[in-house]
């Protein structure tokens, strides 16, 4: 399994909405346009697979982009602000 | 030195550009609430504290979320869309 952080720009609604409601089957939302996933290998290609058909990708702005996060890089995150846990797993970030 | 993402929430319109505009001191904004920040221990420590001093504590939403990436972990950063470099520096991310 792997943690990633994956962080959007989209600027059309609809289409905003769209991917944030894909990714709530993936992780947590732990701020507006960022998610906090712990997937398979599988799941990760799957997931990013589906987000690339709801890009488009002649728009000047539009990103979304893939931090995959090893476990010593998971356990330094700070969190300034409100804390809201991401992903119930062992990777838990308090 | 680090390389630092650093992804914010902040509600109110004045303290999220006073935010946005410590951070292009310390790093790039590859979205609108992410920036890559190449930086030294020190420099991290100082632009954390700056960055405290702008949150409003109560706040229940707003929030600073830090992620130390290793070189590993920089090297497999993925991006689909927009594809605008991050930090110049050895940790390029293409």
């Amino acid at each position: 399994m792997q943690f990633i952080l994956v962080t959007y720009d989209i600027e059309n609604d609809r289409r905003r909405t769209k991917i944030h409601k894909l990714l709530e089957g993936y992780g947590l939302a732990v701020q507006y346009s960022v998610f906090e996933c712990f997937v398979s290998d599988e799941e990760y290609a799957k997931m990013r697979m589906r987000l690339q058909k709801l890009l488009d990708p002649k728009h000047p702005i539009d990103s979304v982009r893939y931090y995959v996060l090893c476990r010593n890089c998971v356990e330094r995150v700070d969190i300034d602000g409100n804390r809201d846990f991401a992903v119930e797993s062992p990777f838990i970030i308090s």
